[in-house]
Formats: C-alpha cells, sequence, structure tokens
C-alpha cells in the first residue's frame, strides 16, 4: 500500500504554519507497515487541489488530505474533490445535527457557514468527527483510495489514528504487525550500528516470504531509538523472534538503555523517582529552568518533583544556597566548586531525595579560552554523596540548553542506578 | 518568481525527522515577494527525484532541493541532478580544499568519501559553504533555475538567506521590498481584522501597478503579527506609505501592541527591564520552569533575569515564601490568597524589581468543579503593588503550560506600562 499525503494550505506555503501533521502521519504510516511514497503540499485553490490529487494518484493509491474543509469560502477542498471524483454534496442531516449539538453544548450560536459543513459526497463514506465539527469522508475510483480530513493537527492526528489507520488495516492490511521500542541515550548511532552489526545479521537471516523482521535507528539530539518491527502472519512466531532479537540488545546497549517502551528520558526519570517513592529538585544556572520544565511537562510529576531554585543571579547562590563569596570570586560561578556547592546546597535548601544542578555558559557570549561557550558543569546528589561533572558542547544557545538539560537529566539516572556517571571530573 | 521545494529524505518519509526547512523558506519566501507555489517531499531514490524535479518544474521556474549532499552511499542527490540536467561531476580543487581545512581544523582525519563532497557539477555554479562540509551547487537549463542545499537545518537555513536569497533578489528581483512587523497579544485576529477594516481599505486603494501595499494577520497561539509589506519602484513613497499604514495601525491595535518589531514577548519584556535597569523573578507553581526558560533562552537575559523559585510541592510554599498553612487548607494552593501570597513571598525572597507567580491546574487531572482544568492565577507585582488575575483556558496540558506562561508574561507588560491587567479579580 503506497500512501501520499496532500496538504492543502496556504497557511503552509506562506510560512505561517509549521506542518507537523505530516509528521505525525509520516511515523504512524512507518510503524504500520504503510509505505509514505510522497507529501506534496498545495495551496488553497481549485486549480491546484486538482494538479496535486491528479500527481498524488500518480504517486500511490492511497491519498489522503488535510485541510480546507472549514466552513469559510476559503475552504473549497470538499467541492474540489467531488469535482475530481465526478459526484456532487448532498447535506447530511445526521452531521448537521452532531454539529448543532456541538454548537449547543458550547453554547455558541450555530451559522448558516457551519452548516456547509454537513455536506458530504453522494457517491462516499463519511464519518462523524467526534473532536471537531467537519465531517471526514472517504472516496474511492478504481483503485484509487482516498480520505479527507481537517487540518487542524489536534483533529487531523486523533482521525487519521483512530478512524483512518482502523479502516486500512481493516480493508488493506492482513499482517499483523508488532513493534518494539529500545530507547538509548548518550551513545552515537554509528557506535550503537557497529556493536550491533551481528545482531542486524541475524535479523536479516529470520527474514522469510512470510515473516519480515527489521531494526531501524531513529536518532535524536543525545538519544537514538532503537526500533524493532516484525510483520507476517503468525502472532505466536513473531513475538517469540522479536521478543528475543530485543534480549539479545538489550544488554549490548547496556548502561545507554533508559527506557524498554517508547517514553521520553524525563518519562523515564519520573518512573525511576516513583518506583523509589523519592523527589527531585534542581539548582538550575544556566538551564534556565528547563529541565524543571521537562519534568514536570510530564502528567503526573508533581508526585516526585518538589520544586528548584533558578540561581541564575550569583547574589541567589550566595545568599540562598550559601555559596562562598570566594568561591565564585576565585574559581568562578562556572567551576567544580561552585557546582558541588550548588548540589549541597541544594539538597539542604530544597530537602528531597535527589538533587540535580547545573552551572554553564550557554552562549553565545561569556566564554573564554579557558572556558568555552558550551561549557557546562553537573552536579548530582542525595544525602550520601554528591557527584560534579564537566562537559563541553558547541552549539546555539538554545540548542546548548537543551543538550545541557537532557544530558543532566541522563547523570540523575546513571546516578540513581549506580552507574558509571559520563563527563570529566575535573 | 514561483518557487517550489523539493525535500529530498527518506527521514522525513518515515518520520523520524520532522521538516522545519520548509517553514523557514515559506516564511523567508514570503517576507522577499517569492511566491511559494507547492513543497514536494520524495525519497532518497534516483527515480524518485528524477521524477520530483520533473513535477518540480512543471510548477514552477525556480526549484530549490533539499538533502541528499552528504558523502555517503545514500547522498545521490547532485549524481542525480546532474543526470537530470545532461551534466557531468568535476573534482573541484578550491572546495576540496575548504574541506581539507575544516577537517583540520577539527582535528578529524579526513576520509576517501569526504572527498566526494568535493565533486561539483561541470556546467554549473558552485558555492562555498562556509557552515559545512558540502558545497552548494546551481544549474539553469532554459528558464529553468535550480539550486542545491543540503538538509541539516542549520547549515540549509543559512545557506538559503546568506547565498541563494540574495542571488536571487539580484537576479529577479528588480522591486524594492519593504516590511514592518506590528506584534500584538492577547486580541483574536477576527477582531483586530474588523477593527482594522477601514485602513484594509485604505491600503488596497493604495495599490497601483507600480506600488503594491499588503497588510497580513499572522496568528500564533495567543499572538497575531500584523505584516505590512510594501512592493515597488520608488523606495522613499513606499518608506513614506508603509510609515502612514502603519502610524495609522499602531493606536488601533494600541495596549495590545508589545512591539513594533519582529521580537518574541519574551524579547520585549528584556527589552522593557532593561529601558528601566530592572531584574524580574518568577515563583512558579503550575509553569514548572517555563516562564523562567523562556526568559533565559533570550540571549543577554542575565543582565535583568535575577532567578526564581519553583514551589511546586506546598511545602516549598509555606517553608521558603512563609505562606500560611492556613490559607492553602482553607482556600487551597490554586487561589487568588495563595497567589497573592507567593507573589508578596516571592518579592521579599526572591529580592527583584518585578515579581510574576503562576499557580494554577495544567491538567490532565487534578481538576474540580469549582476550579476545572486550565484555571490558572497569576500574580505581578513590585514593591509598590500587586495584582492576581484567573484565567481559564481549555487545551492539553503542553499547551495550557505554554498559554499560561505567555500570558503571565503579557500581564507582566502591562503592569510595567501601567496598562489595565486582563483576567478575572475574583
Amino acid at each position: 500500500l503506497k500512501a501520499v499525503l496532500l496538504i492543502i494550505g496556504d497557511e503552509v506555503l506562506n510560512g505561517n504554519t509549521l506542518d507537523t501533521n505530516s509528521n505525525f502521519a509520516a511515523g504512524l504510516f512507518r510503524e504500520n507497515g504503510i509505505h509514505l511514497s510522497n507529501i506534496i503540499t498545495v495551496g488553497d485553490s481549485r486549480q491546484e487541489i486538482i494538479d496535486g490529487l491528479e500527481y498524488a494518484f500518480s504517486r500511490g493509491s492511497l491519498v489522503i488530505s488535510t485541510g480546507g474543509l472549514g466552513p469559510t469560502k476559503d475552504d473549497i477542498t470538499k467541492a474540489t474533490v467531488a469535482e475530481y471524483f465526478n459526484t456532487t454534496l448532498t447535506l447530511s442531516n445526521e452531521v448537521l445535527e452532531t454539529i448543532r449539538d456541538r454548537y449547543e453544548k458550547r453554547g455558541i450560536p450555530m451559522t448558516k457557514l457551519n452548516e456547509n459543513q454537513a455536506l458530504v459526497p453522494v457517491d462516499g463514506k463519511y464519518y462523524i468527527n467526534p473532536v471537531g465539527s467537519a465531517p471526514i469522508f472517504r472516496l474511492k475510483k478504481e483503485d484509487k483510495t482516498y480520505f479527507a480530513l481537517p487540518g487542524v493537527p489536534r483533529e487531523m492526528q486523533y482521525l487519521l489514528e483512530h478512524i483512518v489507520l482502523p479502516e486500512l488495516k481493516n480493508e488493506f492490511m492482513k499482517e499483523i504487525i508488532l513493534q518494539e521500542n529500545i530507547m538509548t541515550i548518550g551513545i552515537a548511532e554509528s557506535v550503537l550500528a557497529s556493536q550491533l552489526y551481528s545482531i542486524e545479521e541475524l535479523i536479516e537471516e529470520a527474514n522469510t516470504l512470510d515473516h519480515y523482521f527489521k531494526l531501524a535507528y531513529l536518532p535524536q539530539l543525545m538519544k537514538v531509538k532503537l526500533q524493532l518491527t516484525a510483520r507476517g502472519k503468525d502472532e505466536a512466531y513473531l513475538t517469540e523472534k522479536i521478543t528475543e532479537f530485543k534480549n539479545l540488545i538489550l544488554p549490548i546497549a547496556g548502561e545507554f538503555v533508559y527506557a524498554k517502551e517508547n517514553i521520553t528520558i524525563e518519562e523515564a526519570i519520573g518512573n525511576l523517582l516513583k518506583e523509589r517513592n523519592a523527589t527531585i529538585s534542581c539548582v538550575e544556572s544556566c538551564t534556565g529552568g528547563y529541565i524543571s520544565h521537562l519534568l514536570t511537562k510530564v502528567p503526573g510529576s508533581s508526585s516526585y518533583y518538589h520544586g528548584s531554585l533558578i540561581s541564575y543571579d550569583n547574589r541567589l547562590k550566595t545568599g540562598k544556597l550559601k555559596i562562598n563569596t570566594n568561591v565564585i570570586e576565585t574559581k568562578g560561578a562556572v567551576s567544580k566548586e561552585c557546582c558541588f556547592d550548588m548540589t549541597s546546597g541544594g539538597l539542604e535548601f530544597l530537602e528531597t531525595t535527589y538533587i540535580l544542578a547545573t552551572t554553564g555558559i550557554a552562549g553565545p557570549t561569556g566564554g573564554s579560552d579557558e572556558k568555552p561557550v558550551g561549557t557546562v558543569w553537573i552536579g548530582v546528589g542525595n544525602k550520601d554523596r554528591i557527584e560534579t561533572r564537566r562537559f563541553l558542547f558547541s552549539r546555539s544557545r538554545e540548542e546548548n540548553i537543551h543538550i545541557f538539560a537532557i544530558t543532566a537529566l541522563d547523570q540523575l539516572r546513571r546516578f540513581i542506578l549506580g552507574l558509571p556517571l559520563r563527563g570529566e571530573e575535573a
């Protein structure tokens, strides 16, 4: 099944909207064994949409469009697609009722324009939209299958996953697809690949006409997701093999594995803390609240995240954390000594199980030969032990802040699990 | 000049990489009067690239591709494009030397594979890449113009802005383009549009064959950028008219204008504080460090951002900010009283000019009928005055955190400038 995404929207072509729907769809398709062959973005005009559909169907038999299903006169996807498929639009009373209900519940008066959203193609199939007012619909012509989705990311992504995907699975995909993820941090993709070379060969040898296995490396900043996919008919066999491969990879990726399922490092930290009934606090300088933000954007984080002091100004370091002014004057705020004192001072000041401290130079200015931009000291500790390590990254300010934070979370993971810490001791 | 972007990369089609280059290019094109007609994403295969080029040139006379210029065998853009343009590749000693220099400076040994990056098309024009090792190049055929850029966002975006755009301006764009931005926050696009209706008419009436003026509404979460564009030959006239329009819009958008140039609200806050030699600190609860992160990601923020307390756990509210346990027990942590005490406690505890405090329920759980998910109290104060206001938003946890933070920054702006605050007093 070859799929093509047709993104309809002037707002994407004029740069006002970053298209995140394509990336969501691409990931969902990969996980479900659907081959996405192209993404085509066109403007909100009849001719653009018609040409786009023409080209899209020349590349794949499944076309999914996003956008242009709203109530205003710019939203011409429905009429144009009906024209392309030689059909007309008709008012669906069922859809009209659900839209009216939706407006009533929100206490907003429904306008004549909204009624247009209840129009559906005569020859197609439509589906009520449980998360918005535009119904989605589907059309067929010979071997061509088409779905129209709204462009609002929250709606599009929900509908693709919960309505379109089940339909596609039901109709086109008779195979079972299993997936296992191994999440690593702090090891380069190329290093992992060379260590897993023989296992990749094993995986390749396991491929038969009926059963297909694959290991993919999905790198992100500081992290690599190892994704095992198994596809075929015999679920028991697929499960057995994918588990076997996973168990071969885990000891090799070893201490770099932060989770055996698809979660973020901050979620993994949350799980470690919950298991131990422990809490975390931070003393952030150069990361300026970003570690705290990562930790607290996880739902339920209030059960283990205690709070933080962002000691940006040195007066907060000396005033609240009781760091000796002499340390800052002689060694500087970006120093092993200051980092140690921030960690120990934070333990006392914030009264939690674990503490994470950062002091560094995010840039773009403020560096020196001795302490270049990108230098960071990361401290981690509990009541028994405090460790500090130095790292050097050289990116833009925002990327440095991001990498400092991710690295700090990895140090905390290693500290909690008793694994060797990374970075330089001096 | 009609442009088409050709995004080459399996990593985009399998969902591993979110394509941000297109959005960057689209914005840059809009600002410079280049019409982006389509974006086409294809995989790293010879046939896909050839078909993509074919289609792209059927849509516009300028095609810019990204990706596939690296040193590995997956990187086939250069050879394929040469084939499409009926030319061959040749080794450029100039490029080879710059690549060798680059590697030497970084102390990395150069491999045979990297030498491939010094190949350039015989019939084209190439440009040394100052931010990476792949040179960019340009080819022409009849009225078709083509540029190849690497896919790494940092490189692609630099090269597009600093090499490709000046070339295009030089060759194709004989007109002068002026732009003025008015940044608003807290007012809906539709409200702004109705208030600016008569000015839009004025702008339209000013259009002649030689001079073109436009007002665009570019909405983002809580914000709308008003962008005035003037295009034509007579710079003095364009400047006079665009200034006239801007001066008509400013008093109407009034207190919702946070900047008269293209900057973020956190940058605008930074400017206000620098002008006043003032500092800001935060007491963050539900925003969990995100306000501090927004403030500190601005370069130079250490001159006005003092530091923050993230008082997630109520023990930090009572312990550090001296909030009466009774207040939290009877009114709750998400209450006007607690917010007031966080603001006044923070002023004392953090010793800065201005303080910003947040306490609310980001969700997805923790809400009640009386205090639903999305409720937030925002406090703002200085030594003379403390104000607290309540807001209700209903989004996902991450979006709520984002909106809470942006709204808090806008309250601070209003507080500093003596403008009426937004939100409910009780």
